[in-house]
């Protein structure tokens, strides 16, 4: 007997074969004298098809009984058929039901269920073939990711989550109680990816949880998400960290549809690989860009209402997804970032309308930085540590940070950034 | 003129060619008619030979001034040599500070100074040649445990740090205000990772964070570390788990072994692929092979001298590193871990004495884990959600979680696994 691990394996080839299989019942169907069971697991689905008279007694009335949504494992005959998508249909010899379910289930699993039932109800939402196929993908471009960065001579690095100081400014961190001391889950990497340019590692990544208190609502914002940040030494300008970024989306979308153009298809998704380079507009060209076309007036950063109009305008004028805006003024940005005169060496990138990264060089000669925390009100002894390492040779460096759960929400078309995401969390919710 | 990104890409093909190069200054030779400048990045070091008459007037006398750690950027003729281990210097045409070290230095680069003083100058500790190569090799470690997990078809997850309920018991958490919510840092994705297996994705896998509030001030323990966390459906019993993570470990030994060997070497080790399989023993047979060695007593559990001794003792009798301790008592073990009678179905992996992996058949029949729960006096309430997932076809499931920064103290005989950590946690470390 064959041990099926996932339903995917099962194919034609192996008509006449007897194996042993395992996976949740979708469906059941009774037409009488024929009963139909519908298996699912993460890989794929398989009919099983009993037969009156030819089914054993017991397995044949048992079935009609089985509970959607139970664990079982059934043993039993391969048969070719043209009479399903898998191209083979399973002749039972025994059906064993692991885990019976209770119902009614809590989620509707055929009609989609309010937001908070489905996030409620998770482990069931996810078997839904979407929310399968969205972490799948998710998986994946997380893997293509690192690959690129490997190839290009990055180190993966891992930094504190609980630091003594935030990086993006005290109004959206969580404080914590750390031994009898007062800490926060961290903002980002960014001090740390700093620290390792300082400690001579020059091309670092990391890939790890972000935690941000922001009292939003949006489909754009959570609590909790996962950021790519990188990091490099000896640039001279933001130019090779745009070249970089560009390189990093193509490659991973590029992998992602030479290798899973099937789970794609199954969402409907068809990628499109993005030209090089990427549209490059500073954010005064923004302004002129936009006020043709609206009444949108562009600040000194950009807007929701701005970004959604901006990727509008360059897919019309440009065919492009992406957009990186440059030339923010210093009154927008971190500390950090390095100034010419007002103006920050600093980007946006955009993709479809919305911001998934942010990028600078930073500033790394410690008198000016110095400078520019006081202008900020930031006290050098909250940065005791963080300016420490820009005394002793602290080379000319700069990176940015991607949240890939937001690539992930405009890949795949998804209506909010918690989609992509397999246990959200924000102001309301918890749990699971 | 080539553009050297990493001083490794520098060889003696390069004879005569002229370069732009950078790092830092590791050291400085004035032999008064000759001056050595030796400069490092992470990939290796290069000398830069300074001949009076030859090397121009202005180079030549700013040499010796140049602080010790300070970044420059080097151009200069390539020259094929045998005098030094890379058998190239460089012969220099321009010298640039682009940050210039203050001295003195707050921590003797060549003699190892106090731990403390230590991880307070990380980035300078970071730069000793040692401390650089075990953070490649880490990255490294992670890169194969990946790949072989990927291989075998595991999807990694991400699951959420802020959680709501503890997984190991109240003790070591650490709680934060969430909003207007108390919350608390994972400390595993353990209830997660089983969530998935309802949720029918059965492989998968996280590397993430893990944070316990331990007083502990030991070489073993800190206060945040990686755990890898595996998970998988439709096993019945141990044995695919304890297979499964031999096969892992001489995946990541082997591929180290094969790719940085180079590495590897500086640091003094030769790695020794484990035999399959790893010794396996029960709790009880653990008892009687330590007491006759040792007046030590095994109890329900194994504490450090017992583990210790143990790893001795496996060492001398199979001449093997690794080995699996099975059949805890329940008394001993999470509430969520199956029952044969009093004994679970659970085991540990020591490396060379030290625990690094807990693994186990958790129970998935909802009325059972309940009454567990129960006899531990953990509320129904606390466990809402997780055991709402136990009720629609949970499948029989396991897994294991290890801490890979144990495995590299072990592998590369650190000190203490906070030589393992880039920037480490413990109740008195909260910084850098």
């Amino acid at each position: 007997m064959k041990e099926i691990e996932f339903l995917s394996e099962i194919s034609a080839k192996d008509d006449g074969k007897k194996i042993a299989m395992h996976g949740w019942v979708k469906d059941i169907r009774d037409l009488g004298g024929l009963k139909f069971l519908l298996v699912r697991d993460r890989t794929s689905e398989v009919q099983v098809t009993c037969i009156k008279g030819k089914t054993s007694e017991k397995i044949f009335s048992k079935v009609s009984n089985i509970p959607r949504e139970s664990a079982v494992r059934i043993t039993g005959v391969v048969k070719k058929t043209n009479k399903t998508r898998s191209g083979v249909e399973i002749i039972p010899i025994d059906i064993d039901i692991l885990a019976k379910s209770e119902s009614p289930l809590p989620l509707d699993m055929v009609k989609e269920s309010s937001v908070d039932k489905r996030f409620d109800n998770r482990f069931l939402d996810l078997r839904r073939r979407k929310n399968t196929l969205i972490f799948i993908i998710k998986s994946k471009m997380f893997k293509y990711a690192r690959e690129f960065l490997d190839k290009k001579g990055f180190i993966e690095i891992q930094t504190p989550k609980i630091v003594s100081v935030g990086a993006e400014g005290g109004a959206t961190l969580f404080p914590l109680v750390y031994f009898d001391k007062e800490a926060y889950l961290a903002q980002s990497p960014q001090f740390y990816k700093q620290m390792m340019q300082s400690a001579g590692f020059s091309k670092v990544y990391e890939i790890s949880p972000a935690f941000r208190a922001e009292l939003s609502h949006t489909t754009r914002h959570v609590s909790e998400f996962i950021s790519l940040d990188v990091e490099m030494s000896f640039i001279d300008g933001i130019d090779a960290l745009m070249d970089l970024h560009e390189d990093l989306i193509i490659y991973m979308f590029k992998k992602l549809k030479e290798n899973h153009g099937k789970e794609l298809n199954e969402l409907g998704i068809d990628i499109k690989i993005p030209k090089k380079p990427f549209p490059r507009m500073s954010l005064k060209e923004v302004e002129k860009f936009t006020k043709k076309h609206a009444s949108i007036s562009v600040g000194a950063e950009l807007g929701t209402e701005e970004e959604k109009l901006l990727g509008e305008l360059v897919k019309k004028k440009y065919n492009h997804d992406f957009v990186f805006v440059t030339e923010f003024p210093w009154s927008a940005r971190p500390f950090y970032h390095m100034k010419d005169g007002n103006i920050t060496r600093s980007f946006d990138l955009l993709y479809k309308g919305l911001e998934i990264s942010t990028g600078a060089q930073r500033e790394h000669r410690i008198d000016i930085l110095k400078k520019q925390a006081a202008e900020r009100n930031i006290s050098e002894e909250s940065l005791k540590y963080y300016l420490q390492c820009f005394k002793y040779g602290m080379p000319p460096h700069g990176g940015f940070g991607t949240g890939l759960e937001r690539i992930l929400e405009k890949l795949l078309n998804l209506r909010s950034v918690k989609e992509a995401i397999l246990f959200p969390r924000d102001p309301d919710r918890l749990v699971p």
